[in-house]
């Protein structure tokens, strides 16, 4: 019996557990079977910790985006038919979903798509991504839970529950991401680790055979080790991990792989291939189970309606529990529902004043100087660095919660994320997900390397994930190639969706954040200097507001038609303006552009763009402190690059940028070459 | 005193290594504060560490590539200034060189850089990256030395040491590659954790709170911990790891971070920020130390003159035993002496015979054989995958040694990596550092992500590190976008020095293999498709070794004077001759041709690149299937581009290349809308 504030759920006996996890069992197998595709191993070992997960899960079968329910992740989203048969036993698909498994269009896709699937809090696949997706909403939930709620009204007291496997807990990611949790103390965060022993290389002790309970134990989780096909040994498993709230628990359940398959249970040929009608006709028959496809045994169908009748009373209770907190406390009602909508505050824009042109400033300074001013009127902006706060500048002192969040306090708004760049990454992602902040990370430009899946993913989920990166240019100087930036603006922009911000100076930098902000259908990077930067005569200049267009005319020609058309993006477009002086000064007629965002560009309308870039002006010339990827087509057949084609070097900033040809002589030198 | 051989190499006293420990120390904070650049603190703190290292560590001073030297990793590659002062010492620099640290085209970069500094086994910086590449070059000595010592001769018996801080130890890659050490039983690797509890952002009880010696325990590893500046406990440490060659060690070292700096000890302010000279003259007088820059006392400099000495006498013995060695075991010599120049066998390119066209292959079966084939004439040839090896299909059974190395078991060359991308990447150019193989690694191409900062460092370093992906786009179908490839292409081509194939058939997939083993300042990606493809008549078109010029003319025109040009990479080329023949139904002339790698081409010269891609030939449609990022150059203006701007679909391959566009009709059907 599972008490939910005044609500009773029915437990079902023991009897009808088993029928339910052999109902997920074979309605996962049957998909497979029937797209004759996919990966029935691990859903078929699973199908008991499923069974229990859903006696325990506290969810909306009506309503998958409550912001209270329970966040399930399964980690290893390769068993997404068993996540479909779990989704379908809640109410949110229809068996017509699972018979569409794997098809084009179908809401039951080859991995879980967040968005693409009712119930889904988020899309795995990339293994272990899903482990620090719930640890960040894990944390969320906490931060939610510490600001929001009041001694008599628990608005936000939901657990995290993750699936993971042998795959995810081998990944780098898990291990950042556990390692943060515990540090965190991250009690209502509780992970079960299928321990089937089988990958697709065969049997782990080929090469997993750390002690991973012993690993879990030293990050600071609590352990639970269980037979996972032991319902009852699960059921107390997971009570025992809900009840210590100082730490995150890790539950062993150790599986049979396939298990119910008579020749298949416990190899690594059942994890990513279909069992074969015989093999599937067998194990339905050792199992007593009846041999039509995707059969719902009559008692499981009535549990589930009971279930879900029961699911939809619990949410009506905490309705009117929300009611009377609204009553109490009106303006904290009102800014929880405000952030949890991902609705920015009334005239948030107003926070930031605009940079004058007597101070220098790196992007990145003025970057800490924007999400100060912003912080302070917008209290779900979070975030951290992965270990480079004083280099990032992204610590928030202002607001009322400028704390670092740390065990046991979490009203803060920083984050230390320590050097896990992938966790942070992926933690983001599952504060976006969860809802109720805007959460952001920092670290050098370079090191997005670490943490590109989770760009990816942040992308796919179309998320409001914040990606600052100072260091942006070869301009990091003394620290030599390993920190230097060649691809990485080129590399960001190959990920669909994702925008990437390269902002000039410090009033461009007040624009990438304001469309970063704004934007509710992807994430954002934003690409700041370690130098420091002239900020820009507005006066003399276009209007710094024209950033948003992502590209727009900085500097027009001064006289006649213009001639050359100079492009750049970031800090370059300082080494821009002078080269259309020294251009100028030899007669010719030049205009200057900046683009600090070229995602942002190409939405603008097509006379916008065509106006930017007209045909007639072919003598383009780009200057951008990294490869020609991504312009050549803003260049066209006539354009000349001023970048890199290799690694940058170790030596003073102006020392490798006079190496690197990043100076208005060697620019002079490239266009006489040329030919124009 | 330590014995090798019959030679005695001196211990010095407690005295004099103390005074080398103070020396280490000063030199580092010099160069950093001559540089006003860099960071003294792990310098300082680990100069105990590092005094000790110098007594234990085997190497030969004339010759930095002496092949059973010990290797010297410096994961936390920021504490440079600490390895050349070591590096000075051992008289592979100068002092002229540290006095110009961090100074453009120096021999001591900011970071270590392999290949610019005599002494340096690799590029460091990344953190953790380091704990990886040893990991790799620990496996490949035990590997070598099961392959190549003989009971009387132990020609390779060198350890691998590498020094680690908090920062390497935060990251993922350093789990995963001592998940993998201590599952190999690695004995004669030595990790030194210098524990000096400082990070950037301060004391790592903000972050990182785990039990590193549990986590270290729990993966198999001996775990000693030590007082890190107490040289006779660290230097018993070092010994006691040593003698234990069935695990590796893990020597945690307690250590007080810029210890010896009266203001900043302790402090995280010393880690990446010279102490400036009243400090630094405050530091000297606290240890008694002379207050002139660069100060080498003269009892240090005698006992390195000795100890160089003595490195020479072992170096020498070695000698020696080798050309018994070379006596006894001639064949085995010369073999061993081949794989160590990194030199190919005689004739090996005879060992793939041409796929015929009776049969269709998918690339990655094709990459299968291939291996096999050239595996069983080129034992050096070593790899695998990151539990993928029946979808990579790069097992070699073939040759001498076709097991799978394990604990105790080196004698084989396929490898086991787990589901470890990133300690994979790092640990296949530890290998190709080390030296004797040529190592692969293998997973799907859109997983890339999770190794991108290891094909980075190989580029970096101009590795010989051969990197397979397998299902190379959207025709992985059922799986959907998590694992269809969009931006993958791009992002690959994006890192200088790398070459990227995508071959279009199994014959083209030979010469790929080819170019990746005949590279020798370079990595090379291979690109592989999942679905069969037809092996492409070479009857009837251009011969498959014009593979190697990255882009070849496959089927020239039939008639009259080109009029379209189609261009495509790997699998797209079949449909490119479709589109061909289409096309040519209309009355159109039209030339194909192959691009399978756009860098390879790059190096043709200027004639033939022209050739290839003829200024009046403007009417240019490639084909492929990702992003248009890097072809916009070869598109020009007028250039059609057939490919992906968003991410993939789950569906049936055939369905989801229907609805991208990826048909004939659809081809057409662009074609008549561009206005050609």
């Amino acid at each position: 019996m599972e008490e939910i504030g005044s609500i009773v759920l029915q437990t079902p006996s023991g009897e009808l557990l088993q029928k339910t996890a052999d109902t997920l069992r074979f309605l996962s197998a049957d998909q497979v079977q029937r797209a004759n595709s996919g990966h029935p191993g691990m859903p078929m070992g699973a199908a008991e910790i499923a069974a229990v997960l859903l006696t325990k899960l506290k969810i909306d079968p009506r309503d998958d985006k409550w912001p209270n329910r329970d966040r399930f992740i399964l980690s290893g989203g390769h068993a997404s038919s068993l996540l479909y048969s779990m989704l379908f036993l809640q109410g949110f698909l229809e068996l017509e979903d699972l018979k569409n498994f794997r098809q084009l269009g179908s809401r039951t896709p080859g991995h879980p798509e967040y968005g693409q699937t009712p119930g889904v809090d988020a899309s795995t696949g990339p293994l272990g991504s899903g482990i620090g997706m719930a640890v960040g909403m894990a944390t969320a939930e906490r931060i939610l839970a510490d600001t929001y709620n009041t001694p008599k009204f628990d608005v936000m007291d939901h657990f995290t529950y993750v699936l993971a496997g042998d795959g995810c807990l081998m990944e780098g990611i898990s291990y950042e991401a556990m390692s943060l949790a515990g540090h965190l103390g991250l009690g209502r965060l509780i992970m079960i680790y299928d321990a089937n022993g089988i990958s697709i290389d065969g049997g782990i002790d080929t090469t997993f055979t750390e002690n991973v309970g012993a690993r879990a134990n030293a990050m600071g989780w609590q352990v639970i080790e269980v037979d996972g096909h032991d319902l009852a040994a699960i059921s107390e498993a997971i009570d025992q991990a809900r009840d210590d709230k100082s730490r995150p628990s890790f539950i062993i359940a150790r599986t049979v792989i396939a298990r119910g398959s008579p020749n298949k249970a416990g190899k690594a040929s059942s994890h990513g291939a279909p069992l074969g009608v015989e093999e599937l006709a067998a194990a339905k028959a050792a199992r007593n189970w009846p041999a039509e496809d995707f059969h719902l045994p009559s008692e499981v169908a009535a549990y589930f309606d009971v279930r879900r009748g029961e699911w939809l009373a619990f949410r009506q209770e905490w309705n009117q529990v929300f009611s009377q907190y609204e009553k109490k406390h009106h303006s904290l009602c009102r800014e929880l529902r405000r952030v949890l909508a991902g609705e920015l505050p009334k005239q948030w824009k107003n926070a930031v004043a605009a940079f004058g042109t007597e101070k220098a400033w790196s992007t990145r300074a003025a970057g800490g100087q924007i999400i100060n001013r912003l912080g302070a009127v917008i209290p779900e902006l979070i975030g951290g660095s992965a270990d480079l706060t004083p280099a990032n500048l992204t610590e928030i002192k202002s607001g009322n919660n400028p704390e670092f969040v740390n065990k046991g306090l979490f009203q803060g708004r920083n984050l230390h994320f320590g050097v896990r760049e992938h966790a942070m990454g992926c933690f983001v992602n599952g504060v976006a997900l969860h809802g109720g902040f805007i959460p952001f990370s920092a670290t050098f430009l370079v090191f997005h390397d670490y943490m590109r899946s989770a760009l990816r993913l942040a992308s796919l989920m179309r998320l409001r994930s914040v990606f600052v990166y100072t260091h942006d240019s070869f301009m990091v100087g003394e620290d030599g190639p390993t920190h230097q930036p060649v691809e990485h603006l080129a590399a960001l922009r190959a990920i669909p969706r994702l925008h990437v911000w390269r902002p000039a100076d410090a009033n461009e930098t007040i624009y990438a954040w304001q469309a970063a902000l704004e934007r509710r259908d992807g994430p954002s990077a934003i690409c700041l200097s370690r130098q420091e930067l002239p900020v820009l005569d507005r006066t003399r200049l276009a209007q710094a507001r024209e950033t948003l267009k992502g590209m727009y005319i900085l500097e027009p020609e001064k006289e006649g038609q213009a001639e050359i058309l100079i492009i750049a993006s970031g800090a370059d477009i300082h080494l821009a303006l002078a080269a259309a002086v020294a251009l100028r000064e030899r007669g010719l007629s030049v205009r200057t552009a900046s683009a600090p965002c070229l995602e942002a560009f190409k939405l603008q309308a097509e006379g916008y763009r065509k106006k930017l870039l007209p045909r007639r002006l072919r003598k383009r010339l780009v200057i951008e402190a990294g490869i020609v990827q991504g312009w050549e087509g803003i260049l066209g057949d006539s354009g000349i690059f001023i970048g890199l084609e290799d690694f940058g070097h170790s030596g003073k900033p102006a020392a490798v940028a006079e190496k690197l040809g990043f100076t208005t002589a060697a620019i002079l030198e490239r266009i006489d070459c040329s030919g124009w």
